[in-house]
């Protein structure tokens, strides 16, 4: 296997007639996915997505790739490919539209849809091209063609990227489901018959490849949903990911073989509905989607809310619900349908939203409890399958973190692909295919760009550091006033402390040690604002650690009287 | 379903011959669990654990449970019970210790040696009482029988005890596992006997009420593990909990049929592998478990080390290695087991862990890729027989989140239990067992507990509530000269900040603002430092919000010059 060495720096200038390929997210994480393609002078970029924060990140909105080995070649971007409409692949958009807002926007037609709702908040218009699976279009250098893959969201697709340099395929996110609820299943002909032609570099989704097996079909959610509106007494109030158009069609029918109305709450739960329903991918039977205030008069079994938080999201509908924040109102014998999964990391949130709706005597249905969640990415046993019909000659894993590209890249050592010709590469590491051979030969910037509020880029390590310490520690502000010609205090200093425990006496027993420090200062004739603030810090920061075993942030604060 | 109602007050004073139950952790959270039976102006403890803190408590060391109600009868206590040797239900003693050092401590050898590992840290010499399965004895007005269960640490025991108001049963943790290495199961002829007899209050484990099934046997690891150590190239490093004495039994076992030497690492491990192998608990072949010094100089594939950090804890050994922070060094080849549970909320820190091992070469095998850990408590199936062998009068269940807690008062009431008779308290809910009939009466104080370095209580939600703030937003410290005189500005205001993403000239654009608004305050005569610090507070607060969508905590400092 081809390991990204540590030390990789910038990469020589491409041989022409070669193949460059530097992913910039998504290798490492999985999120802000964005594959960026090199030849002839020009670039092809495959999705632009965000990445959510871990709890290590504090404060941090989303986070974005770093375009800084792209931001002096805007001019050369011939297009971005967008695979399918979810935010790791999509939400980096406007981001990178801000910095040149006519590359062109190339996918299907919902995720063109999903990609245009999202920049109208941003208030840019695209420049748009849309495509469907089977179509062959040239973006510069780079002849595209679209395979249809199942996803957990519609219309996704894979791309083959033919240049000089070969034939390329990026699977994008992708599982085999063989019977979706729109019958449109992953083009393993298509993909057969590129393997047949010669695939030089295969780009497959790892998400999953540490899953033994097979993912199950979407359409094996059928019991556990058909029981929760066969069972419940009351109302039934379900949320899901709310660009997961089959999941609710699969909702919206069960309702109405009930004889339930439904109505979506939520902001993007309405505006996603709306838009899937309005292009033809939601199927709504004529008066099944009613209003709220429709809803509100029908007989508690007559009801179905559809709605957003199955994250446990805190502004999102459902925790608002749990906390008795929301119009709707948790009463005993509701049933709540958590039909989604628990992204590792939201665990917790999610719990306590399920133990609050079970307080107020919901019963909660989750993937913990019943059959209401399939994934949405090819398990080993499906990566197998295509790299068994594919059959490429270079293989580079994308879209997880290390482990996932590894159970990857051992996935297609096991199925006959040389290791030598395995890349596993992490953001930011470049990739050549030169004579029909994948190697790495560089490194390009592919650190963190934090979105903090308004600003983009702003927000360093530096500064989550002081974030996670300030959480664990909290901040003691100290203010002395120091008589300028003695350099001792002119009055005892003043404590300001948040998130450190204390009461009104805590301070009084540094306040001996400040002068102390002062007092030795003076001494030895050590003077200056920034150093006796540094001998207050230390002083007060030692008081802290000794006395509580906790090591606050110190804000020392000298002014000359 | 008896459900305790949110404006429950102090309780009544319990009529003569009754039996008060009141869980003051446990029943609501995984942890810290505690219940306090009173009878006859007596008390007895089961258990009393700590908590651990989630991400939404930054800072906090452990959650114990709130003493108050019992903190004036601290001389009614005849004993407390501990069930088994984990530190969410022995974590508490040292502090409730703290108040009372004679308090006698009732269980297992096993048990018994870890917490009074755990008091010498403390300094505190206990009186116990050592306990074995089948054992009969009277704590004051409490006839005390402990049978065998079987659960994820030695030598756990359920507690029966008979008072005159009737006979209780508490499993503490525990499964059913059929075939466990020390072939000592959960005693279900002795829960027979007892049902027999009539068991008129039941309280049941309810981690895993809503797991469906049963879980498997900790034999059944065994293909995982022996596949581990046939196929491992190098050296093997297992993770797992430092009190699973049987899952490291396991390993020990393996270890020694492959040929391999073995080493523990790290002070938890050490010094209870240490202790469980002094009292037999662990079978350690000869010569198989060697320095470290000694294991340094064998081949790698004749190597076996055992080591903490299974969750991810960042100052444990196994993290320190993923961190090139430890003496032991991963390198290609080398093979790691985390024969461990991932517990919710420390997904994110495991898997950061498991990538940066993956990054340095190592094959990571743990419990998403493989079948190398089962959980140690009762699923759904289980519990169903218990009910079924013991047909209680009366069932509270405890041991889980509201979620878990509702799941088995769900299966209690499947299996016939009356649903009047099934009690779903909450921490602090007081249950009165009288004339045979248990029923919720009152509540008393059970928040929780904050230990924060050194100090025990001090930290409130308050604290919480400004350290989760400073984490997301930042603090800004504001220190004005204001002249004394006139009211106004002496000189511009120093902005401090720390967490807030700011450049060198970001604060000249709030100047003005807060010059604005303290000439203002002296132009309608409004003076004092405290009144002008809050108008700074708010000139800041707002310019932060509007211009950057922050809300950085504000400490305005206002000085007279």
């Amino acid at each position: 296997m081809s390991h990204a060495h540590p030390e990789l720096r910038t990469p020589p200038a491409l041989p022409s007639g070669g193949l460059r390929v530097t992913a910039l997210g998504g290798l490492g994480e999985i999120g802000r996915n964005m594959t960026v393609f090199e030849h002839a002078g020009k670039l092809l970029i495959v999705d632009c997505g965000v990445l959510f924060p871990e709890e290590h990140q504090p404060g941090i909105d989303v986070i974005l790739p770093d375009f800084t080995s792209i931001r002096d070649r805007l001019d050369d971007i011939e297009a971005i490919v967008l695979t399918h409409g979810h935010e790791d692949h999509i939400g980096g958009v406007p981001y990178l539209l801000r910095e040149r807002r006519d590359i062109p926007l190339v996918g299907s037609k919902l995720t063109l849809a999903f990609i245009d709702a999202k920049l109208r908040e941003h208030r840019i218009k695209p420049v748009t091209h849309e495509v469907r699976e089977g179509d062959d279009v040239a973006f510069g250098p780079f002849d595209c063609e679209f395979l249809a893959v199942n996803h957990s969201i519609p219309d996704a697709l894979a791309v083959a990227v033919r240049t000089d340099a070969g034939l390329v395929l990026h699977t994008g996110d992708f599982k085999m489901d063989q019977f979706p609820l729109d019958r449109r299943i992953t083009d393993l002909r298509g993909f057969a018959r590129l393997g047949e032609e010669g695939v030089d570099l295969f780009l497959t989704d790892s998400t999953n490849a540490e899953v033994p097996g097979f993912t199950m079909s979407e359409g094996e959610l059928v019991p556990a949903i058909e029981t929760v509106f066969r069972t419940a007494p009351r109302r039934v109030i379900v949320s899901s990911f709310a660009s997961h158009v089959h999941r609710i069609q699969q909702v919206l029918d069960t309702a109405h073989a009930h004889g339930r109305k439904v109505a979506f709450v939520g902001r993007s739960m309405v505006r996603n509905m709306g838009i899937a329903r309005d292009l033809g991918y939601l199927d709504v039977p004529p008066g099944l989607v009613v209003d709220m205030k429709v809803l509100e008069k029908l007989p508690a079994d007559k009801v179905c809310l559809v709605c957003t938080g199955s994250q446990g999201e805190p502004m999102a509908a459902l925790s608002r619900m749990a906390n008795r924040d929301h119009v709707i109102r948790i009463t005993e014998g509701d049933t709540v349908l958590l039909a989604s999964s628990l992204i590792p990391g939201n665990e917790n949130a999610i719990y306590r939203v399920i133990n609050e709706l079970t307080r107020w005597g919901a019963n909660v249905v989750h993937k913990g409890n019943a059959k209401v969640h399939v994934s949405g990415h090819a398990s080993a046993g499906e990566l197998v399958y295509c790299y068994n019909i594919v059959r490429p000659r270079n293989v580079m894993p994308v879209h997880g973190e290390v482990r996932h590209l590894k159970a990857n890249a051992d996935l297609a050592i096991r199925t006959g692909v040389d290791p030598e010709r395995v890349v596993l590469a992490e953001d930011g590491v470049v990739v050549d295919l030169v004579d029909g051979r994948a190697t790495i030969t560089g490194k390009v910037p592919a650190g963190n760009v934090y979105v903090d509020g308004m600003t983009v880029g702003g927000a360093t390590e530096a500064h989550l550091k002081d974030r996670r310490n300030l959480a664990q520690e909290g901040v003691i502000t100290v203010v002395a006033i120091v008589d300028a010609d003695s350099g001792t205090l002119a009055e005892p200093p003043d404590f300001l402390a948040r998130g450190f425990v204390h009461d009104e006496r805590t301070f009084d027993a540094v306040v001996p040690l400040v002068e102390k420090a002062l007092a030795k200062a003076a001494e030895e004739g050590v003077g200056g604002a920034t150093q006796l603030e540094q001998l207050i810090a230390r002083a007060v920061g030692s008081w802290a650690h000794k006395t509580y075993r906790r090591s606050p942030m110190i804000i020392p604060i000298v002014i000359d009287a």
